[in-house]
């Protein structure tokens, strides 16, 4: 057997298991890894240097493959010592998020750490509780015990990776010398034992069903909440329907992907405001609350519901493993898929109403009471962003998402863009598809994952983006792939803006040197760098008119650079503030 | 007690234990610890938006510190989430080069983990084996009992990092809202509780140091090889007694600071290379191998003494905690510091041979074998480099290496300028330090290292550094405290021209795409983003004008960018090894 045919067969095995995808960072140690998916004839390879954002970028083609409705893991080869360190932002973020990755990390074998060598570091288990397991492979393969070791450690770790909950694995590779095969060494891919495991579904047995099904009938206000969850228009439909004919409120942010009809209620983050009178709050109160997805993103939602938390709360979601008990009101975990059980509520309840022959939609003033405040607070929204008023980083938010073309994908970075468009919402009827990094909620990679998913659909790719996320992130444009369909919205306001939009450190006098950290850079020589179309605006106009081809499909990227003051922005957001309060506040 | 009065406190202690230095990234789960420092009178403190270049930076600044004689711990702050993994990277390296760092990473409190909150990991002991200890303070602080945990803690924590081996430690910071004092609320740096830890020495009893110097003389061949050590001009002088009076060799690579004088051998990556002739290495093996500092750099040199094993080795290390066998043939660790062990060792055996009336140097044919081969390696690379012969980007390096002022500051980044400049060696008059990121080897921080390091002397500190390296870390000038004492040599060869010189991927048809993976960016632009000097350089004459007046003082950092040809390179590279095997081949 050539020395490293257990490599080669480990490229194999990540073909048989329905992976595409690799990204590899260059090194020496990590060569027969490189070599063995390089020469594997059906695996698509990239080379990206910094392997930050080579973990943000292959994060991000994952991201996109669920979204697109077919999920499985994209796998990541670096080399050993710190290299796999740079890995570990992007692998936080994949686990919280649920993204499936495989971190096929090179590593020295276990003798040689700690004796001053070079790019050694603990690597067994190096990612802790940030993968959903770590396998440590053997250096050595002559025992055939530790050839079966590595057959079924990998089976297993592609398997767990593509499980719900999806998520990052971790395969150690100690390799020796040599890394490279000799001249006249041909790799050959030979078959290797695939261990398949069969899904399962998960489904309420009947007697649990009837059960729920009283709970929910014996509950006056019935409120659903639905967590970031990736585009999925059949589930959205569901929930439509539910809301349409059962009469209940279903409350989605931005990353929900619950976008604006005449029924979901999008505006939270603005009626829900801290100064909103109790009053009013009180009436939003449900008795049962059922929530679906992961992490919720503003404030505002969140403490309504710690503050004014419903009676019962049911939270669905496929795992069984963990209590998320964000809202502090949690009394009953729902381990099933979101559509099979709103699907069937939807469905036995709606044949319930069929049998007792009732035909139109229920009404239900809880429902009203959220769809008025919901409606106010659309208003209030669009008053603040009018053209009369001041143009701000806010009202260019608004402009550009009425811009993005239908049945696109859209990326909000972290910071202020996602916050942004989350006040504006955005039409069901544009079909688009929200994604962003809530797992971590760090600025540090969400230009590498925008290129990512780029890579991974032929649609539009658009991201928001601020100036210090952007520049932090810069390196995602330092590869030979960055795809003809992202276009990167820049709002640059020369440093950490969101300081000053929110209450703590705008007091602060240390504020512009130690939290907004004015920065100068602007994109345009990142982009020329980059060879990617840029343009940029300094106003309305100009927005509209870079606005006007920046859609367009062309030969390369383009990068649209907005540039706001941030002294203006303040100043009207504390106006919008004063105007929630006016309506909304208590008295 | 103000909220916020035990945060304060950890900055007065901070103070207290005689850290000077804090390196800041914005965030507002941090803002306590921020404020905290940003008021404290004495701290300075550095505010850097990218937590990745801010680890390295710090690492640079306590780096720096110990060169300087005065080594102490820099404190960073950063904010929770995935901000702490971006110092990972610059922990492993400062673990493995023992640099002394206290990190002081800010966290949501526990109950709020996997709760899908924003920013919130598993943050308690994230860097696992690579922090001397790991801290996770309390949230509460109202019991007196937490305030005392707290207290001790930070006490220990601050003691341990500056303990040898010297190191990172981590504190991990829980905090709960309010983040920032209420109007007219004022900071008060109280009086806080130290607690010292007295230092003591480590000496060796008389019974035992008559034994280690009885079988000092029993052995025939005695060789000193010298790891990496921080500049420390003490030591060399010893060692220069010992290798002129005692007719010892000294083997030290450039990140040993045992710079070229007549005595110490520097060209051992040349003539021990492996080509060299088994008869030829077997008169240089030892009896008695003696050594001290951190990694080796050269392969051969580690082959050789592997290879060539000594009967007995040696190593003299001040931390009693860990066996490092790098060459694997140690017999005796002596835990003690080497400037001690070497100068007593230097004044029992000259005392010795003045009671016996040896006046005159020890003459010893082994120690001329090494001088020999030192200096034939030496002529070999200098003819190498000639003006003759075409122009490399190793010759390059000799150039701007011989220009280099003295006195001055050298930082090496990894890859191939390292190993150039260890090709080369540095005269000893010329009085350099040399400081490479060698715990981990990883291109990854090597400018923002360096951009620590000026910041911590008035001396000029010069780095050579590749093109991968250099953007790869590229956010090390995005921030506004870029020194004028920087000196920054960027060798652009398009790539990572590392995998054509070394064997085993150049003869790879993916050594393009898959190793070196060309990059087209220069300096230009990202010197000019910095506002820093820029000049270029083609070629001999070129650079030659360029050095001109590259290293006098002025205003602001420079960077010179010395473009060669990766092919030209590679062939020079090749010719030199020809000329090696004809040198030192055996039959």
């Amino acid at each position: 057997m050539p020395i490293l045919q257990p490599i080669v067969n480990l490229a194999e095995l990540l073909y048989q298991k329905g992976i595409t995808d690799v990204i590899v960072s260059p090194g020496s140690r990590s060569a027969p890894l490189t070599l063995a998916v390089a020469r594997h004839p059906k695996l698509r390879v990239r080379v990206i240097a910094d392997e930050r954002s080579a973990g943000f970028i292959a994060l991000g083609l994952a991201q996109q493959r669920i979204v697109n409705g077919q999920p499985k893991p994209v796998a990541i080869i670096c080399t050993s010592g710190s290299a796999v360190y740079n890995l570990a932002p992007a692998v936080a973020e994949a686990y919280f998020q649920e993204i499936p990755l495989v971190l096929l990390t090179a590593d020295r074998p276990r003798e040689w750490v700690q004796q001053q060598d070079g790019q050694t570091i603990f690597q067994a288990g190096i990612f802790g509780s940030h993968v959903k397991r770590s396998y440590d492979l053997p250096a050595d393969y002559s025992h055939p015990d530790a050839r079966w070791y590595i057959e079924r450690s990998v089976n297993e770790a592609l398997n767990l990776s593509g499980l719900t909950p999806l998520g990052p694995v971790h395969i150690n590779v100690p390799l020796r010398e040599p890394f490279y095969p000799k001249e006249g060494e041909h790799f050959r891919y030979e078959p290797v034992r695939v261990i398949d495991q069969v899904l399962v579904t998960q489904e309420l047995p009947a007697e649990t069903w009837h059960q729920l099904l009283s709970e929910w009938e014996g509950a006056e206000r019935k409120l659903i909440a639905v967590g970031q969850l990736p585009y999925h228009p059949k589930l959205t439909e569901v929930l439509q329907k539910i809301s349409e004919e059962l009469a209940v409120p279903v409350v989605g942010e931005i990353i929900s992907n619950q976008h604006q009809n005449q029924l979901f209620i999008t505006q939270s983050d603005t009626f829900l405001s801290s100064v909103a009178g109790e009053d009013f709050l009180e009436e939003l109160r449900p008795d049962l609350l059922l929530t679906c997805g992961q992490s919720f993103l503003a404030r505002n939602l969140k403490t309504f519901l710690r503050k004014y938390p419903a009676r019962q709360h049911w939270h669905i979601q496929p795992s069984a493993d963990r209590l998320v008990d964000s809202f502090q009101s949690l009394t009953k975990l729902i381990p099933t898929d979101p559509l099979y059980f709103f699907g069937k509520l939807f469905a036995d309840l709606d044949y319930q109403r069929f049998l007792q022959g009732e035909e139109e939609p229920e009404e239900n003033e809880y429902l009203e009471r959220w769809q008025m405040a919901d409606r106010r607070a659309g208003k209030l929204v669009q008053e603040t962003l009018q053209p009369a008023e001041p143009f701000t980083e806010w009202a260019a938010v608004q402009t550009i998402l009425d811009a993005v073309p239908p049945h696109s994908v859209l990326h909000l970075a972290n910071s202020m863009p996602v916050r942004y468009a989350n006040l504006c919402g955005i039409r069901a009827d544009q079909h688009i598809a929200v994604s962003a990094n809530r797992g971590t909620s760090g600025i540090d990679g969400c230009l590498s994952t925008a290129v990512g998913a780029a890579l991974a659909t032929d649609q539009l790719v658009t991201l928001f983006i601020g100036d210090v996320a952007f520049f932090y992130d810069r390196n995602a444009l330092w590869n030979s792939y960055v795809p003809a369909n992202l276009r990167i919205v820049l709002f640059n306001n020369q440093g950490g803006h969101i300081f000053r939009m929110i209450d703590g450190p705008a007091q602060q006098p240390e504020l512009e040197t130690y939290f907004e950290t004015e920065q100068p850079l602007t994109g345009r020589t990142t982009a020329e760098e980059a060879g990617i179309g840029y343009r940029s605006s300094h106003g309305r106009a100009e927005l509209q008119l870079a606005l006007a081809d920046f859609f367009t499909p062309g030969s390369k990227a383009r990068l649209l650079e907005v540039f706001t003051d941030k002294r203006v922005n303040a100043t009207a957001f504390q106006q919008y503030k004063d105007k929630v309060k006016r309506l909304f506040g208590g008295v």
